[in-house]
């Protein structure tokens, strides 16, 4: 045992320093995207040769029609990026609302439960680690853990709305910056996602540090207590990613299916004409499905798992000692993270230039190595400089003594573990290689065989990633117990700028395109944005797999620490109580995947209708001549996402309370395995199926080789059966598969919150 | 406790007579069946009206056009049944020879392992359970598994290759009684599948009854070994039903997907029709794979459940006492079920008639019913006479006191739950309900929404199984323990005769209407043969419901037996080397589903180039003139298929070899654990969405009612979409689906039988 070589006054300047250094580089690179003007006649380059005295961007345009050059394409841009944004933001001020009402209810009942442990009674009672010492009564707890359960959820719409912000400011300004070159679109979509990776980060940073540091002013001493309040930050931030996922993935899958049934199924138009009425509302659900739903899931993630090793520490020799810097650890590998993520981001926007579309891909998946690679150097010096070289780890009862290296490996295995995961990902989403080319061969003979292909190859996806956590779980629980495990979350997470970064720039090149289609530009364009866009699905599918692997480990982190804080020594498989949760537990994700995807499929049915409609009555709309009425159709997709996110969620939020009180802690803690294993396949081949469907089709639609240029061109049969592969993909992809992670993780948060109201009031029941 | 009322002797009697009894209402039905002469002139009627001194078929046949009632559509239908009978005869030949060998193979491991334990040594042991007894050598143990695993092993295939027969002998005679009515044509398929589902459970019984009986000689007052040698039957059954479900599955769905890939989708010739050259091979598929691999596989569930029954029971106070009725109760039960299968079949063949199609289901369903009221108060009875009113059973290292009462609850618990099952699958698989309807509905909107509701739809299927088998666990583990759930696993499966009779049903009618389309038979002989292949997929989705939910039990219970053999006293969840092996077991279903889906969609495609080939080398084929080489098709099926099923084989036989020996018992029944709460939902859910997919199809192409007229007729734009779904269901619900069963019982039981040995030479990699 000793101290850490890093002060308590070092770690209280070191968070809040990279927190506030990661804000000031979002701000730069938002700067430098903000240089691309979206005003005629201001139109200027991001790039250095923007001072060279010519006129600022003729030397790059020359390769463009003549007559699209001018500056009617600047203000039609402008145009339609201001209706994607009116109507994302519109969409999430509705969410919102409605979600706010459950949240106000649901931190009442926090409240409640939480408080009724002793009765609302406000007297100190003794510690359940240390009887010795006086602790803070359950009332506290209560209160602090409905605040920062509100702070949770804030943070979480917080993160999510500016998500959404930045990537409305930012598809048109990579639609006019595709004129240039893919090169050039290409840095402005990436730096757009960096400025919400870094925003995110620190933003999640900052909120969880401050909020410590204040709820330390009452706590004082009582560690346990401050750390176990703060873990109804994790299930506020969950809890709103739950509704953002649900919510955006419906909202933005009912538009896409329902715009291309009609649009390119029917009426053979191309995807994102202006002439389909759904088409913005597709392009609003790409910003506020993607974008917003997917920064809240993983802001959500990063707050858990900090909030599962904060409180395991909180029962170890850090929180017994008091010993500041190592118990705030998490925090510091984050803060760490952030730097070597900042440095990762100069790798792809000033160390090297993209100039082909092949190069896309490579330059991504090398952001991931970077990174991954710097964080290991990062994460075995954090560990020696904060942590003590000795010390004891709270497992089940007993403290196991663990030595820093150990902590730090720990870190490195989750870290490598999501590389690993992101690598698998690539290969079974990336056209580039045979899994997603078999895929594209079988749209040969039809529409059907292409789905039993793709459903094979999202199935045997899961296979590597499981034995990746599998490794990552055993080797961090034999080293640190549930801490280890937390620590290997966190460090999947601990690069989450540069995931959020490679994330976010998908749809944002996937809107680039459209308003590229939307504003009548040249084809060359589309194609230059379609090619960032089969990229951006190969890292969606990416940023999805760490999502998924860092939510299987966060949630069994949680886990553990429900099963400590609940008292129960065993989670006995052989006992019919814990059986029967893992069965039920093991069903849930097949459950709340039928939902999320019936009520994508009604929703694009009523879509569907309304763009039937559209282009039955209104006349000269396929000539062009006419407008759509936009406006009806992002009210469909609202109303039906609005709709249709509350029994999923529902289904979700209402199962530990429900289990917990009926069955008992016991079955609820085989509801939480059995979700888990079950949950995580589900999840990894819904993204998977989803991104290769996707990729297939882009495969025959690009022709890049010889190959792919037998199945296409755009019309040809294997397309046509692509597209309806691709179609299928849509819900699995980015509703059901991606809200499944939430699922796992939310359920585990929520247990370990109520875990001593179950253990004193649950199991109703089994006891009658 | 006490002596039962059923004095041994009794038992001796009442076991074998009830086989007797029930092998001679086979051979009872058979007679009647083969009535239906297949050569010209001959041709008789099944019914009573055939010696009433009229021309013996006149009278029925005035509905058929004249010019097909001549001898020569007799004739065709017995030359095509023959060439579908010697298509599948070869095919099982072939493929029993493979699994010959590797029969043979695993023998000698199960000798050689087992016989390990004890270093080969020969002398009597202390018995583990009562060290005052000398029990047999571990050698004994292996020889005798060996030779009961062979013996599972040819009882398996015996049962799967009379199933054939009897199917193929069935088809033509039912099609040819079509001609006479909707009503004379179900008699016959179903008396032929009663034929099978007698023969195949009295079988079972009577080699496992003759086979205790003859080990007794051996074991005498060991019953511990011998009931422990016992589980070997269990472990050949299931491994053969493996090959026989993975092996015919693939055969079959290749030869389907193919033929309607080129007929059905590019040719526009009917299903079936002769001139498609995948007609036979798909016919051929039908027999080997729905009812061979099915007899099979039920064989095994069968096999196995008694097999954990009786190794439970064998160190209960029934073992350890020598209570030789109680012991055998087990058996008892499944020779009651028989009898009351034989009472409810006349229900469907004597006591009412089928007149009109809307009678088919109702009069199936009624089936369940009967079976199941009747066997309830059979289960009572057999429960007073057959048990003492009070005893112990091994509970985990104590002795749990149950009444008699309680288990005929845990026999009845098990018998409710299968109907529930089975209600809840015909719900959401038959066309007269909204479930199937939706999906139909869903094709207007093209491909795309009918898979993604049909998805959904198998989903949502899963959820009232799950609580029904939960329940089913809960109520019988806590009245006796594990063998409660042998009990209750069981209790489904005691109306097996009955189960099998209405699932062969099925195939017989789908081969019927194939064998009237490629005879050139009137449209409306087809009309008929689908209205019965219409409930018939239905019925066949009830038979997998039952099979999977079967299969749950029935692995818990081999699980808890194996944990009991195996020495392990907790499976702990939050042992991290438990909690990697239930990750990595909810994996396998879905590894082990690619593989087949794959091997589907590559013989699928070799099937679709050699009928293509066919269709345009062969002049004269699409206009009638010339045949088509049918031999080639079924020689593409039966290679791909033997093929390909040794990896899937492989990865279920070696899994829990492999983690035995390397990571030892404790992740090994993590896996078994995750393996079986995966495995159940996938399985549950394939199956019934293929089976919906297959009677939204049909239910667009009958036109029944209002609303399917709407979507039809065949060839319309719906039409098409739901020919995809049905397409893409066919691996689903007749390949992997299926199989999966056997997958989860199948390692349960080998991990029982090789639980000595990885107890005592497993564990390597963490012994390191």
């Amino acid at each position: 045992m000793g101290d850490t070589l890093l002060p308590a006054i070092g770690t209280e300047i070191l968070i809040p320093a990279c927190s506030l250094v990661a804000i000031a580089f979002a701000l730069l690179q938002w700067l430098i995207v903000s240089r691309v003007k979206l005003s005629p006649g201001g139109l200027d380059s991001a790039g250095a040769n923007s001072g060279s005295g010519k006129n600022g961007y003729a030397e790059y345009l020359i390769e463009e029609e003549d007559g699209l050059n001018d500056h009617s394409v600047v203000l039609k841009c402008a145009d339609i990026q201001n209706a994607i944004a009116e109507g994302a933001t519109s969409f999430l001020f509705t969410e919102y609302r409605y979600v706010g009402i459950f949240m106000v209810a649901f931190a009442a009942l926090i409240f409640l439960f939480l408080g009724s442990v002793e009765g609302f009674g406000t007297s100190s009672q003794p510690c359940k680690y240390d009887p010795t010492k006086l602790c803070k009564p359950a009332l506290a707890t209560a209160i602090f853990s409905t605040i920062s359960f509100m702070l949770g959820a804030v943070t979480s719409v917080v993160s999510g709305f500016l998500g959404m912000k930045i990537a409305t400011y930012a598809n048109a300004r990579t639609t006019l910056e595709a004129r240039k070159g893919v090169g050039k679109a290409f840095i402005i979509a990436f730096r757009s996602g960096a400025v919400m990776g870094f925003l995110l980060a620190a933003n999640g940073l900052l909120v969880l540090y401050i909020t410590i540091n204040l709820f330390k002013l009452y706590y004082g001493d009582d560690w346990g207590g401050l750390f176990e309040s703060i873990t109804g930050y994790g299930l506020g931030g969950s809890s709103m990613a739950l509704f953002g996922r649900v919510g955006g993935g419906i909202y933005t899958k009912a538009a896409d299916v329902g715009a291309d049934l009609v649009g390119k199924v029917e009426r053979n138009i191309p995807e994102d004409d202006p002439r389909n009425p759904a088409v913005i509302a597709d392009n609003v659900g790409d910003n506020v499905g993607d974008i917003a739903g997917m920064g809240s899931d993983l802001f959500g993630s990063y707050a858990e798992s900090t909030c599962a090793a904060l409180v395991v520490a909180s029962i170890s020799s850090f929180g017994i000692n008091h010993e500041f810097t190592a118990m705030l650890y998490p925090l510091i590998v984050s803060s760490v993270g952030i730097l070597v993520c900042l440095i990762t981001t100069l790798f792809a926007t000033d160390f090297f230039e993209i100039k082909d579309v092949k190069e896309i891909e490579p330059a991504l998946k090398r952001q991931l190595i970077i990174s991954t690679i710097l964080m290991t150097v990062g994460v075995a010096i954090v560990s020696w400089i904060a942590l003590p070289s000795s010390f004891t780890i709270f497992n089940f009862g007993t403290q196991k003594v663990v030595k820093n290296w150990q902590v730090a490996l720990c870190v490195a295995v989750g870290l490598w573990a999501g590389l690993i995961i992101g690598f698998v990902t690539e290969y079974y989403t990336s056209n580039a290689y045979s899994p997603v080319q078999d895929v594209a061969d079988s749209c040969r003979t039809g529409a059907a065989t292409n789905v039993i292909f793709g459903l094979a190859l999202g199935y045997k996806s899961v296979i590597i990633p499981i034995f990746a956590i599998a490794v990552g779980i055993y080797v961090s629980f034999s080293f640190a117990a549930m801490y280890g495990i937390a620590m290997a979350a966190l460090g999947m997470l601990s690069t989450i700028a540069t995931g959020l970064a490679i994330d976010a720039y998908g749809p944002i090149s996937d809107n680039a395109g459209g308003i590229a289609e939307m504003a009548g530009m040249s084809h060359r364009i589309r194609e230059r944005t379609d090619a960032l866009d089969a990229a951006g699905n190969t890292t969606a599918a990416i940023g999805k797999g760490f999502a998924i692997g860092s939510a299987a480990l966060v949630s069994l982190a949680l886990f553990g620490a429900y099963v400590s804080r609940a008292g129960i020594s065993t989670v006995d498989v052989l006992s019919p109580k814990v059986f029967i949760g893992l069965l039920v537990g093991a069903m849930l994700p097949y459950w709340f995947s039928a939902m999320t995807m019936k009520s994508v499929g009604s929703a694009a049915l009523k879509m569907v209708e309304e763009v039937r409609r559209q282009f039955n009555t209104i006349p000269g709309l396929m000539e062009g001549t006419a407008k759509p009425d936009y406006a009806t159709c992002v009210k469909i997709s609202t109303d039906a996402s609005i709709k249709e996110m509350i029994p999923p969620g529902a289904l979700v939020m209402l199962t530990p309370l429900i289990v917990g009180i009926l069955f008992g802690v016991e079955t609820l803690s085989g509801v939480l395995a059995g979700s888990l294993v079950s949950g995580v396949q589900i999840a990894i081949s819904a993204s998977n199926t989803g991104g290769a469907w996707d990729n297939a089709k882009k495969y025959i639609e690009a022709g890049a080789s010889e190959h792919a240029r037998t199945l296409g061109p755009k019309g040809s049969d294997p397309h046509k059966a692509a597209v309806i592969g691709d179609t299928i993909g849509d819900p699995l992809k980015d509703t059901s598969g991606p809200s499944l992670n939430i699922l796992i993780k939310l359920m585990a948060v929520e247990s370990l919150v109520f875990a001593r109201f179950f253990a004193t009031h649950g199991g109703l029941l089994f006891k009658i």
